[in-house]
């Protein structure tokens, strides 16, 4: 379980879910909660930047973690303000340094639909010489603890189903919970917290339920963060850059199994009897 | 199974997946599949569209699809090639009227950072008077036997996960069966299917991995498919989008469990004994 002070959603929130009538298998009536998704438009100093559809909790981290991990917001950067209205659905970030954007915003368009291509080139160019804390270290034995405690936690995926989440962890410890129905809000969440509280990534894990893709692993090493861990799998992609960035990467964690693709050296396999048995000294 | 002449992925082409050297959780080094995802980049008519991130296989029903989806490819418009050049990772689509979408490719970008505000805007509004045949039908022992089949077809899920599959049905068979590292992509190549050969949506079923979220019910509506199935879960406003269009929504189908939240009046409860039991003449 995590600690009392955790950061987490609250899959009690009515704003977060809908109880919606249906009907089973056998045609007999069902009550069923889903979860719900509404669009909050970001602006950077009076710059219209995106429109996001999101479950719509901590839009301050939101904000501030997209806007971080688009290169938007640079780590010297000032925030003077942040502004959210819930009516208007409208989330604005002020910084000190005035920002116009509207050259990558036009240019974003002409080579990519969904805009990927290009944020990717961008975001690859600023992790030109980022250097990973080459001995962090995870320990099998955090790992089972830590898939057991996210596993268990009270959790929106628990309550509703179709949801992505991610989790900051510290040794065996969860730290903080986001998620989304976006997996990318889930991550830009846990960003945005980072860089509100002045957290670094250099001794921290990073779990998330989605597939470690290209994207995952960028913003992963983004952050900081030298360990990724997923219950997912992998794409050939994500493993590659992984590998170039020297990102532990860690796929279909699940139970007391897991693939290690990238970064195995971090590694300490201290226990393979799981989470409740004490760590056996001096295995590997 | 499927029956010897439907249309599916090939697990065993070396050009979708990779064989990557790792680590289990005892340390030992274990050989694993992961899938490749690559650049493909659209053009319409001299005009670049988009850069896809793709497995790469069917690239001109993915590029088909893809326009038609996104309303750039009217019913009517006439065809006049499709070029598709591997080593430059480009297909081009060729037609008979010109085109030029430069002032939506601007649009899209000033409110949107993933485009999909204006893109779903632009969906809506095509979809407006759409109407999906109000007697299709869905047997629940249909519903068992496609999803036994879908499950146990050879499929790059099976053989390396983290892939997202989509099914194009007709009573108890599935005809088409495309996977891609995006659920878009997946429904975009089905979607370019049955452009390229005539094949209508109005007696079909629609079955897919991933969560039934708004543009997955708006591109199912887009396709003329009345009933759409999925393994995963339901946002709030996927299912408040298949209501407003009379889509039959059915979620959660494993085994012989489902929730149907929308369009339940096409679903025939004919078996609740599951795919291999005759069914129950008049059981409702």
């Amino acid at each position: 379980m995590p600690s009392d002070d955790s950061i987490h959603p609250d899959p009690d929130d009515p704003r977060l879910t809908e109880r919606i009538r249906g009907f089973d298998q056998d045609g007999n009536p069902i009550d069923t909660r889903v979860v719900v998704e509404r669009p909050l438009t970001l602006f950077l100093n009076g710059q219209e930047i995106v429109t996001m559809m999101t479950i719509g909790d901590y839009p301050d981290y939101l904000a501030v973690g997209y806007l971080a991990n688009q290169n938007m917001l640079m780590p010297d950067d000032e925030i003077t303000g942040i502004d959210h209205d819930d009516d208007l659905a409208v989330v604005v970030v002020r910084t000190e340094r005035q920002t116009d954007y509207e050259a990558r915003l036009k240019k974003k368009t002409l080579t990519s639909g969904c805009a990927q291509g290009t944020v990717f080139g961008d975001l690859m160019e600023s992790l030109e010489g980022a250097v990973l804390k080459p001995d962090a270290e995870l320990r099998t034995s955090w790992l089972y603890k830590l898939t057991k405690a996210i596993n268990t936690m009270p959790s929106l995926y628990l309550a509703a189903g179709a949801i992505h989440g991610c989790v900051l962890c510290e040794n065996d410890q969860p730290l903080i919970y986001m998620e989304d129905v976006g997996r990318h809000n889930a991550v830009d969440k846990i960003a945005g917290y980072m860089r509100l509280n002045g957290i670094s990534g250099l001794d921290k894990i990073f779990y998330t339920t989605g597939r470690l893709t290209s994207e995952m692993v960028i913003k992963t090493v983004h952050m900081g963060i030298p360990i990724l861990v997923s219950r997912s799998g992998f794409t050939a992609w994500g493993v590659d850059l992984a590998r170039e960035m020297n990102l532990t990467l860690i796929g279909r964690a699940r139970g007391k199994r897991f693939i290690a693709l990238a970064g195995e050296e971090r590694i300490t396999f201290d226990s393979n009897d799981g989470a409740d048995d004490p760590p056996r000294e001096g295995a590997v």
